[in-house]
């Protein structure tokens, strides 16, 4: 398969890039700052401009998204800027990528997002993230009911082990999972044939 | 109780202000065109001046929102900026009531959001107001860590009977509730004790 893979450079993205290529597919990768393409998703007009660029020839199979940026403050400290750039960052962006890449896709492809734990279960300071979160795994089931014979699904990871010396200090007693299993949850939603699932790493 | 009653004018909120005030409650209504304070919620400035004019004197006890909107459009046709409208008229719009409402609130004070069935059972041309909802209901969840000894809940109802002849083409097969069903959340969140919870009326 033809992948599109935005977050390509990240942790997970790292991961998922590994894990798909060893499975034989072709790998595009979108980054804000590197990779085969510079894109940043959180513009509608790059986003448009990035479809452009790699849907062309035989078309597009997949497209896989592990980025996305959410502010993390106490509930008091956070601003109203905070709120919105956080959905602009993890939510906005990825519907737009759906938004305009359905008609990129081929007929069989998939969407897969990344969510996160902080939809279900919360953290302090994590009120944002979580909105976020939760704004994207409502549109993934939604959307799942309108783009058939095309699929979404999200990947919902609790921290990965690989980032505890990052955000472990967050998640005090919760635990972390290998990014072998998260990229394997992206394995599962690409290759398989489901739609509308949350697949939660926990 | 002093309750700040946001969307008092609309089907819901007129039976949520009936069944309050008919337990006593002091209602002070709010609605972007009329109410005792006119006030477009999704102007951040606007929702601060609605703060200081009415949580002068004895303070206020509770803020319950039965206001929110969302666009209606088949995916295909959504636009970025029905998206992003979406987020604000739903979701930002509640989340700045909470952001800037906890300093004017009592401390054993609540919210009391609104959300709805789409979050967790999508309908075709809903899915901008699935996120939303979504977003609403991951807030109020990572929102009550943070906020107590003040609460937060939100109260998702299905199509309700009483809106069947505007909205009942988009659900169905889909059993309604009535009105004052939903009212009846509503009392249950501010008089209650629990907070984080999604009060579904199905
Ligand atoms: N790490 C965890 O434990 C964990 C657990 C659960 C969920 N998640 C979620 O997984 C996602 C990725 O996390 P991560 O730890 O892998 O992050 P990361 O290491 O910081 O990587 C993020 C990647 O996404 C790219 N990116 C970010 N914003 C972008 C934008 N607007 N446009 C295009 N590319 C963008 C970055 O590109 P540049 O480097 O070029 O900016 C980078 O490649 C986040 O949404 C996070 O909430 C992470
Ligand atoms: N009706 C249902 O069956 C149903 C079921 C589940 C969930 N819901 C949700 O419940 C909420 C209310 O629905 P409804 O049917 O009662 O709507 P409605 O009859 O249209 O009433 C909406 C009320 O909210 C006010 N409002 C809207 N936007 C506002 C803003 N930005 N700032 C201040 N006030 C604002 C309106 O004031 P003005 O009239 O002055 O603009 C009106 O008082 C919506 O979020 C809806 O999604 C409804």
């Amino acid at each position: 398969m033809k992948i599109l893979l935005v977050g390509a450079s990240g942790t997970l993205g790292g991961a998922v890039r590994t894990a798909l290529a060893g499975r034989g597919h072709d790998m595009i990768t979108v980054g804000r700052t590197g990779g085969d393409v510079v894109c940043d998703i959180t513009d509608p007009e790059a986003v448009g401009r990035l479809y452009e660029r790699v849907a062309g020839g035989s078309g597009l199979d997949a497209v896989v998204c592990a980025a996305g940026d959410a502010v993390f403050k106490p509930l008091g400290e956070l601003t109203a800027d905070d709120v919105a750039a956080s959905f602009r960052g993890k939510a906005l962006s990825q519907i737009e990528l759906v938004r305009q890449g359905s008609r990129h896709l081929s007929p069989a492809g998939s969407f897969t997002l990344i969510s996160g734990v902080l939809t279900q279960e919360p953290i302090l300071a994590g009120a944002a993230a979580s909105a976020a979160n939760g704004a994207v795994e409502a549109f993934v089931r939604a959307a799942a009911i309108e783009l058939p014979p095309q699929r979404i699904n999200a990947v919902s990871p609790t921290v990965v082990t690989e980032s505890l010396d990052a955000y472990g200090a967050f998640f005090p007693g919760m635990e972390s999972v290998p990014l072998s299993r998260v990229a394997n949850a992206y394995v599962r939603s690409v290759e398989g044939r489901q739609t509308g699932r949350i697949y939660e790493v926990a």
